[in-house]
């Protein structure tokens, strides 16, 4: 009988292991039966951007987390597919924090360029998965979403690429049943226009914060305030915007910090990270880690020790992404063909130990950079997926965060060159805080320079009130 | 082998089945091994509120759509249990029209009396249900979301309560992914408090929109617009609430109705109703139903057409609730017992046509009251439930709707009699659209002159800006 294996969701995971079954398919290998469920009706995961909050049209809980303003966090340079780059799919030199309709663009090429849509069956979600130890198989579940039909079918192996930026971990305070404002996570949050005037309160200290603080204050927010458990960003943030101790409690729109400081506010959004959630899983297949650099139990941080046919892709804190994905969506792609062979339990054991202890004694970001990096090599040398410098990456990463430092509101103004190409992004044609229209074509655009003008007068006048 | 029964959700109809199934072993009846299983931490279903929205602490979607200062809509005298009075839990009249927390209150208190809530696992998740033709048994899986295990076990019956107004029905509008305002479902709407100074538009024309519309209205909104597909609602809306025809496209703030109009808006809540989702469920058990009085191929509007083993509550569209819950639980119990025999399947198609057919006859509202009212006659009469006058009540509530057109801002402060004890309603202590704490203890309470003068006054204020 036929091989066969689900991967479930087609975001950049589940994309890279549909390129990498592709690949090995136009080398001539005999690839197994593959069969992607996607829940949404197109694909790239978090970058499938939706207006939709909480459940969708079909009562499934929404996917994505980004916001109609996102634009990269980190330079592009750092995720560029080593096997597609940049330069071939725009053909030109772009910026190095391109907005989300740009980044998904790019992926999506890589995966037009393949043609492996025709293994995805998308707005059909996975409700169960279940393996059975006589015949070795797991039994899929799904339910496609628009003709209403449940259905099950035999997998040998099973990639879970279902993320886990998805589902918001929503921690209590006491009292904030009484707070009568705006309310929501991060995962709901899809643009700061609405915060223009508002005195806005962040719960949280990492990158949601970090961004939907800002783009709170590019919008026109009255305030901002940043409270966080353990340490501040301790940017040098403007006028406007101020961290505090993390929030005692609630009384109505009165929030109390822990330093004894008691402000009044608008808005409140949850930043306060996401939870590794698998409904579809029994408890025994299903990851259970907190977001860190590598969980516990998947050997090379994608085989599950419960069951070496159960992978996991991207379930690892990131600071590398696209092209880690790849690189383990290779390597499980090896393990599955029989090119990558899995050691004894034992040895599994002793080599995730290894990284385990080591990811422990982490200190500074830069640690945790090289850590992820180490992965990254250790797993592209059981491959034939392109070794890129990993080195220099791990240097752009640490400009980055110099930037920030330097400035938190321009450093995405700033061009790194490409690690595989050479290529040197270009400065884009309007500065981060003066650009409002966040779509590919504005930004792929070349506008004259009394556009320019007009943008640059019209947000001031926005970010006046900040 | 001892029977087992399985009954989902622990809400006004998981509950009354709980009543149900105790009521006969209080009569010295053997009852099955009944395992009731709860998703949230307390029993109540919709009734029990949660500030969340979207998903909860373990990333489940959050089941209540309430709101803080929901009231109920009808007079509770429409809703009574027919064994277990107003008069008994409170020991006094009280108002016709109850905040949430006192209508919990008398819910919680009929099932704390019958010492059921050992029957109920609570924050557990019903994840799967199959049922198995060789042995006529369902195997359902369940995730307990505090030690997160999930297990699974057999069921010879199988009862789902979980409702059909906890998932969003929310269709797509051309341009609404660029209005940069508050968008949300009314399942999401937890208080009006944030739509003071805002100009508000809801789309829809049924009780979402009505209630959240005079919430918006009460809580000091700018400005309150309500967007109907087929007709308006029609009251006598006081100054700052108007009706539209349907919204054609979205272009920023500025949102175009059907009848040529253009409005800017702040907020958006789209009161656009809800879903049966059933996501536990085969497609060949799930019920597909339009919200109405009589889904299709539930006999006697609670056993499935497709699986006489299985069975919906409270899966109607609904003019009476707690009462009409407490008459299927009864009857399904009855069917369970044995006490009740199920016709041929041609029978039971044959009885379920006539229903349907009258259903599709149906005219007026009063129509439909009578309709609903002879449905419940006909259950009790197969049961030891005690029957009430569903005559008088259908008389109710034509005198609520009457009450409604008279005046929508103070139909709550009206009373009725009960139909069980002639128990009149007392004229509550605080005229409806004056009153901003809808606590138990306020409600109970006993206020001084003055307090009552501040609370008058501080409402006008907020209500001035309407």
């Amino acid at each position: 009988m036929t091989q066969r294996v689900a991967i479930i969701g087609a975001g950049p995971s589940g994309m890279a292991q549909l390129r990498a079954f592709d690949s090995a398919r136009k080398a001539g290998r005999p690839i197994p039966e593959i069969v992607c469920y996607e829940k949404q009706d197109d694909w790239g995961g978090q970058w499938n951007f939706s207006w939709r909050t909480g459940t969708d049209k079909y009562g499934e809980a929404v996917h994505s987390s980004m916001y109609r303003n996102l634009w990269s966090n980190g330079p592009k340079e750092a995720l560029e597919f080593a096997e597609y780059t940049f330069d071939e799919h725009f053909g030109r030199p772009i910026s190095s924090y391109p907005p989300r309709a740009v980044l998904w663009d790019y992926i999506n090429g890589r995966a037009e360029k393949s043609d492996v849509k025709k293994y995805v069956q998308f707005s059909t979600v996975v409700r169960w998965v279940q393996f059975d130890d006589k015949t070795s198989k797991f039994t899929v579940t799904v339910h496609n979403l628009v003709s209403g039909e449940t259905e099950s079918s035999e997998f040998d192996q099973v990639i879970v690429g279902s993320g886990h930026f998805s589902f918001p971990n929503v921690p209590d305070f006491a009292g904030i049943e009484t707070f009568p404002g705006t309310l929501i996570h991060a995962h709901d949050f899809r643009g700061a226009e609405r915060l223009a005037d508002r005195n806005v309160l962040l719960i949280g200290a990492s990158y949601s914060a970090e961004d939907i603080g800002i783009q709170a204050f590019k919008m026109g927010a009255r305030s901002v305030t940043m409270s966080y458990r353990t340490a501040p960003m301790g940017y040098e943030w403007p006028e406007g915007i101020q961290e505090r101790p993390l929030v005692q409690r609630f009384d109505g729109n009165s929030v109390y910090f822990a330093d004894g400081t008691v402000e009044q506010y608008d808005a409140v959004i949850l930043c306060t990270g996401y939870l590794h959630h698998y409904p579809f899983l029994p408890s025994d297949l299903a990851l259970s880690s907190p977001n860190n650099l590598y969980p516990k139990a998947l050997y090379r941080g994608v085989v599950s020790e419960a069951n070496n046919n159960l992978f996991y892709l991207g379930a690892q804190d990131q600071w590398f992404t696209f092209n880690m994905f790849d690189a383990q969506a290779w390597y499980v792609r090896d393990v599955i063909l029989g090119d990558a062979s899995l050691p004894s339990a034992a040895e599994q054991q002793t080599d995730m130990k290894h990284w385990v202890e080591r990811l422990e004694n982490l200190g500074s970001a830069s640690e945790e950079i090289r850590f992820q990096a180490d992965y990254i090599r250790d797993l592209i040398n059981q491959t034939d997926y392109p070794m890129f410098d990993l080195d220099e990456v791990s240097r752009i990463f640490l400009a980055w965060k110099k930037d920030k430092q330097h400035n938190i509101l321009n450093y995405r103004d700033q061009v790194y060159p490409s690690v595989l190409t050479g290529t040197m992004s270009c400065v884009h044609h309007t500065p981060w805080l003066n650009e409002l229209d966040d779509s590919l074509e504005r930004y792929l655009s070349h506008p004259a320079k009394d556009e320019l003008d007009d943008v640059v007068s019209s947000s001031d006048s926005s970010a006046a009130s900040a």
